[in-house]
């Protein structure tokens, strides 16, 4: 029994609004979640997230088995309630870390031994361990574990890889099912190659989740190559269920995204962006160390409601981040943040209306109306 | 002409509550003011600043001729429009970074040359160019540049030194009248010394003021010789004028200030403490790193209610500070700033009742209610 139901609002073209309803309230699709790796969206408070729009976050399996672990997490009630973010929580399933920041000690088909990169402690991740400390810590969206492939791995090598995942995704709905939970998402694998992409949305839909995710891509392959993967595998992904592209990405991939039938995204883009003194506007992104922004009294943007933008000039963000100020940091990510929000209600907005293609049109044109930084 | 007026509203014994007025809104006193160094209280946003209470915030001069710069400061519109903080700002000289944190070069009876910690870029500030600078800034309440003494200094130099700053002070006046401007406070020297601090008390008043600072003070004397100072000299202030502690302090130090008859106070305690994992409270001191707060659901401050303490366990917070994430400095300094505005409102309502010792004697108990940490 799952916790989740999702229904079609509306489509244009391959896009689609929709609502997705978990035990801790509804997220309109297309969304974007905001990366709350070690249960706090880097420098907000949850309270400032919801106020951006956000309906929900991911955490990180790998950053909470380290610290302070999956146990603590429950005997202190949740995650939900530790970080005091009530809405609803996607956490993934740690493999996509294990591989990127741990050292990795064994791998084999039982699971895998990798070293913290926190403290050097041996830890096991195996496909039952990644739920059991998901529901531990009350996810509502749960992930399957996988493996990652290199982009640079041959085509057997990614077929081997693909097909050990699915075996993997088979034992975390085992799993899930004897343990209860709210929702399961399968992530389909299978690098750049089309067929193999196919061959894993079928083995995953044969298994049957609550949602499908496409992982491995963002990965350095270039927007034009994902965008060439989607269109090959959203199709074969059921219509009836949420479709979220992991770890993804830039503006201009959600939008790419969503015209191609992606239903949920999450990156941690504007929130690294904001503690680097980047911001994304309608006019495309802005460098705030750039010294031509020393005596700018404009907003970022000023067609944006954030707090950054209502209050503040580029002329003090400029000062805030070169003085390495923690406000910088903090106002940044706000609107960051902010900005994705709007660009994802104003496709759900779009799609409502049947104008997706012109709204991703005068997107494209906006975003070079910046002079390149 | 000055824009600052100050009314005693009710005395118990030394003590007083009060209120100042000034060009930007009213302080009622006694207040303490959150010192927002670099245009902006560190890792704040100037609405929550304001939200914990805090009428009166205090900025650097030194820092601010550095980055951004006065001149372009008064360009953007000043410091009010350019940090978004609408109240009362109150500036002190640069003297006392001037000797903390640069380089110094040259000092003689024109002014004091240094080199920028930050680039090692030559400047100079007189008392002119410090009364300018304020005035540039659009400073309410502006210091006059006065020297720092070592601590170790023997009395007569103490005596020269004092006697050098009082001689700045009325170059101060002459260019703060010549340019008009808010309000401007003068600084009582003389180290430990009564006889001395009697002696600038007089010739600082035969000059005239807006308001008495008491400056060299918690520089490492201890508190009770810091009280002893403030015994002997606080008399000799006028009483219709604001009584200032420059630089001080922890909460015993507010309490037992306003108890001798201070008005206002700034430090930098509360908002560094916020990033170095400590909160004051109630019962005491805690620091959050320590390893009982893992599993503890209770909050900092069960009486106090800013967000770290409406919305946070300990163990969460334990849990960000272990991390190093942004959100613990931000929580913990919301909490602190918090806690000291909640105090000296304490303080503003015992003095109005007439039962500020009993309200001392309450917080010097419950102060050791805490396990030393």
């Amino acid at each position: 029994m799952t916790g989740l139901t999702f229904d079609v609002l509306k489509t244009d073209n391959t896009a689609r609004t929709g609502r997705l309803t978990t035990a801790h309230g509804v997220i309109e699709t297309p969304a974007f979640m905001p990366v709350g790796t070690a249960a706090t969206v880097k420098a907000m408070t949850p309270e400032a997230v919801a106020g951006t729009g956000a309906q929900c976050i991911l955490s990180n399996t790998y950053h909470l088995m380290l610290r302070p672990g999956p146990e603590r997490i429950e005997r202190l009630g949740g995650l939900h309630s530790f970080m005091n973010w009530p809405g609803p929580i996607l956490t993934d399933s740690g493999g996509y870390q294990v591989w990127s920041l741990a050292d990795l000690r064994k791998m084999d088909e039982n699971g895998v031994e990798f070293r913290s990169h926190l403290d050097g402690s041996v830890h096991l991740l195996s496909p039952e361990r990644a739920i059991e400390i998901q529901h531990m810590l009350g996810s509502d969206i749960t992930m399957v574990l996988d493996e990652c492939t290199s982009l640079d791995a041959d085509k057997d090598a990614v077929a081997l890889s693909m097909q050990f995942s699915m075996r993997w995704a088979e034992r975390c709905k085992a799993a899930y099912e004897e343990r209860g939970g709210y929702g399961l998402f399968g992530i389909v694998q299978g690098g750049l190659h089309d067929d193999l992409r196919v061959e894993s949305a079928e083995a995953l839909k044969n298994i049957g989740f609550d949602g499908y995710a496409i992982g491995g891509l963002s990965v350095g392959e270039g927007q034009e190559e994902m965008f060439r993967v989607l269109d090959g595998v959203v199709g074969h992904l059921p219509q009836d269920r949420p479709r979220y592209l992991m770890g993804v990405g830039k503006p201009a991939d959600l939008v790419g995204g969503v015209l191609r039938g992606i239903d949920m995204f999450d990156c941690v883009l504007p929130t690294r962006s904001g503690r680097t003194n980047q911001a994304f506007t309608r006019h495309g992104a802005l460098n705030l160390r750039n010294a031509r922004h020393k005596e700018d009294l404009d907003p970022l943007d000023p067609e944006c409601g954030c707090p950054a933008c209502t209050n503040y000039s580029r002329a003090y963000l400029h000062h805030l981040v070169m003085a390495k100020e923690i406000l910088g940091a903090v106002l940044l990510t706000w609107h960051n943040l902010h900005y994705y929000q709007d660009l994802m209600a104003g496709m759900r907005r779009a799609i409502n209306e049947g104008s997706l293609d012109s709204f991703a049109a005068t997107f494209e044109a906006e975003q070079h109306t910046l002079t390149a930084e």
